[in-house]
């Protein structure tokens, strides 16, 4: 097993890609933009489902699954829409030996499909609001790929729901936002920035896409979810018609959201060191990973016979690994299970054994500052304890690195700098010339104009012109 | 909501998509042989996801994802895969706007995408047995498709497996026949025949095949889920070789396995009657019904009272829904639920309220036979235990109707009369032609030769010669 990965601080991009491969979370496939995901990080995708599904059942909205093909004249339907996608479509042609009179786009994503079958369900206010989820492939013809952050075909949940009016819509994208804030923190300990995209950043047929934008360990942004409010511009082009109290026709007024797994690659930026990865405890598919030390085998079956102990104690509760391959030395092991970002583990040795305790070594304190030792007997409330610990710790610190490496620029100077190396919160006219130029001096793009916004106006960073709102400008993913 | 089934009896096709649709477990979609699994379908797939996937992780298997494309070449590797696939294949040609130069095939199953990594990833005897499960979605270009049974995409499970020795890969073989006999029987309530496939019917690519066919409610067979010995055949085209413990290469033994979202039809047709679906508790999507009647404020109140304790007492540990809409009749509900197959109805009127009971009625006993009252007090044993019942009445009395409809012929004149109505168990001498000609004197094909074989040798039931082994014959989906 040839584990090497290159610091962070020596090449970011490469020390990813070896992160990624090294761990197993994810190998290039045969295929041109296609990814393997690997049981390691297909479990951290489970884990990522189980709580985001959730959170998405607790609104009130129901999975469904709709169908990889869609007719070639439903993506034309909506003009944005199809303006938007067809550079990255991949179309089937030919189906049982024979070509197709209509071809088929493989979906890059499910609005027109979903809003076709809408259309036929939706007949009265009765049935709305209609809230429905689905977890599924998409395909998307990406020009240069990476692991994880931008691949030909990738994993999703892609929410779709119809409303009776434009402020029930617009709160369920904002409610669908808040659910995606509060899984970044809570379970992955990633810290982001919601608020709303730019005209040009929009989603293609929304009438205004938000997002949660976090920073990466480089300083770079990376779009970690999006929601959108479609207004009626699916609606009307699909005839998504109800009858209203009045017995009046109306068009619905929809969203859609969606989270991809693209977020594994986050986790992987935002906690990961020059050891590998660092898994936030809620996602981590394995925990615990407990490693026995021994030399003979005397010494083997009483330091056996206390792991066996501590799988009794925890096992049930936590996702629990004991190591004990006899191939690997416990200092190899050491390392492999770091690099695999465990958030702990237990040493026991035979001087542990006699003195009724095990050591414990949390991923995100290195070295001596990160050990305890702790009696048998208190494992079973200690180890959950230490685990919320490092949760809380992970999601304090990334905060903390974001906060740092935040600035409010006073000229478009001091916003050069700062964009270089990190986050600008900086006043913007909404422009979207501005926004170009920025771009092209210096890179960086409007990442989102946060929810949270100060008080009063300043003149637009770049123009000068008065300007209502902050934005947050980066390089970005 | 049109709610019309016509009569099993009077056409058990039509009743089949009757019950499909009306009961909003899919509908068609757009596409040509595709469908789309609604929310109430969809939930009963996560149920059975959620029952397979644990048992398939018992046995030591970890879950992946690969890509849905499949360069042609890969197809072409394996003859006979190529062969019993091509006709159904779709082909993507074209991607991000230009002709590839060579085309993709969207996976109709992963042989040989996943065997390509598996050579990348096995080395050494020490990374086998390689035990992989993914949870996707296939293409298979259909002639004539029904929904569930046969669509042109649909989802599904399949495992893939790698081991040292032939005997290792035939007892996997085994063991997942098992899990999906153990699934359909304990977790569905569907009684089924594991046995071997015959060489006509067995998997493209395959040694052997295995499968478990179950008896549809008029007499068909359903290839329920399918176990294949692939020996080396996708071995040695892929070159998956490791170094065994005498340093020597060696070629690895394999298996593959599956089960689709087409065992939601066996569940529709196993179970279901004229009044629509009966699910199996332990599936179901909604175990319990509770539909308060009350005329006018006062016993609205009473009543709605009555039906929060059950929520409370019942709501934590089971799938329960109440039924408090205003604008229907109790009348209108019961048929509803009825209809949906949800297993047991709570009904809570004054007068249950006064005496401090309510009433039961069981799905899968209609009418008076299947009503008891129940002291509020006895709700939390008696209501588990009464869905455990039912569902122990649901597999003994699909179970009867097996056997019932399943005879062993002494002249082919009896194996005509038997397949015409039911399964025929008979000696039969294996012989592809003799397979043939049975087919086409009588529809009937050779299910499986069970596992389960009677003692001695017989005459094969249609050219006389002496065979050893009984198969099933039926006419099958």
């Amino acid at each position: 097993m040839p584990e090497k990965i290159i610091p962070r601080s020596q090449d970011y991009s490469r020390w990813y890609t070896d992160v990624v491969q090294q761990t197993e979370l994810a190998d290039y496939a045969p295929v041109r933009g296609c990814m393997v995901i690997r049981p390691y990080g297909y479990a951290l995708w489970e884990n990522i489902q189980q709580a985001l599904d959730q959170r998405i059942k607790q609104t009130g909205a129901v999975n469904a699954y709709f169908p990889l093909f869609i007719p070639q004249s439903y993506i034309q339907r909506e003009a944005e829409h199809v303006k938007g996608f067809s550079p990255e479509l991949a179309v089937v042609t030919h189906g049982g030996g024979k070509e197709l009179e209509e071809p088929l786009i493989v979906r890059p994503t499910s609005e027109t499909i979903i809003n076709a079958m809408f259309a036929k369900w939706v007949q009265s206010y009765r049935d709305l609001p209609l809230m429905i989820n689905q977890w599924c492939n998409v395909v998307r013809w990406e020009m240069r790929t990476r692991l994880f952050l931008r691949t030909t075909e990738f994993l999703w949940q892609e929410g779709h729901t119809a409303h009776t009016t434009a402020e029930e819509a617009q709160e369920e994208m904002l409610r669908m936002l808040e659910v995606y804030h509060d899984f970044a923190e809570n379970e992955a300990a990633v810290p982001v920035l919601p608020g709303r995209k730019s005209e040009k950043e929009k989603f293609a047929g929304a009438v205004a896409s938000y997002s949660i934008e976090a920073m990466m360990g480089d300083k770079r942004a990376l779009q970690a979810a999006t929601s959108h409010n479609l207004g009626q511009n699916f609606a009307r082009p699909f005839g998504i018609q109800y009858l209203d109290q009045n017995n009046e026709l109306q068009y619905v007024w929809q969203t859609s959201w969606g989270l991809t797994t693209r977020f594994i690659g986050a986790i992987v930026m935002v906690h990961g060191d020059d050891q590998g990865l660092i898994l936030p405890p809620r996602l981590a598919p394995i925990q615990v990973v407990v490693v026995p030390i021994w030399r003979g085998e005397e010494q083997r079956q009483q330091v056996m016979a206390a792991v066996e102990r501590v799988r009794q104690t925890l096992g049930d509760r936590l996702r629990l690994e004991v190591d004990g391959r006899e191939e690997y030395t416990p200092g190899w092991k050491f390392n492999h299970w770091e690099m695999k970002g465990v958030p702990l583990r237990v040493e026991i040795g035979p001087r542990d054994v006699e003195q009724g305790q095990v050591m414990l070594a949390r991923r995100d304190r290195p070295g001596r500052k990160g050990k305890t030792s702790v009696p048998m007997d208190e494992l079973a409330p200690r180890v959950p304890a230490l685990l919320e610990d490092i949760q809380a710790n992970l999601l304090a610190r990334a905060r903390d690195f974001l906060e740092r490496n935040t600035a409010q620029p006073t000229s478009y100077e001091q916003f050069k700098a700062i964009v270089a190396d990190g986050f600008a919160q900086a006043w913007w006219c909404g422009d979207g010339n501005c926004e170009a130029q920025i771009q092209e001096e210096t890179q960086a793009t409007a990442r989102c104009i946060p929810l949270d916004q100060p008080e009063g106006s300043g003149p637009c960073i770049h123009c000068g012109q008065p300007a209502k709102e902050v934005a947050i400008f980066a390089r970005a993913y």
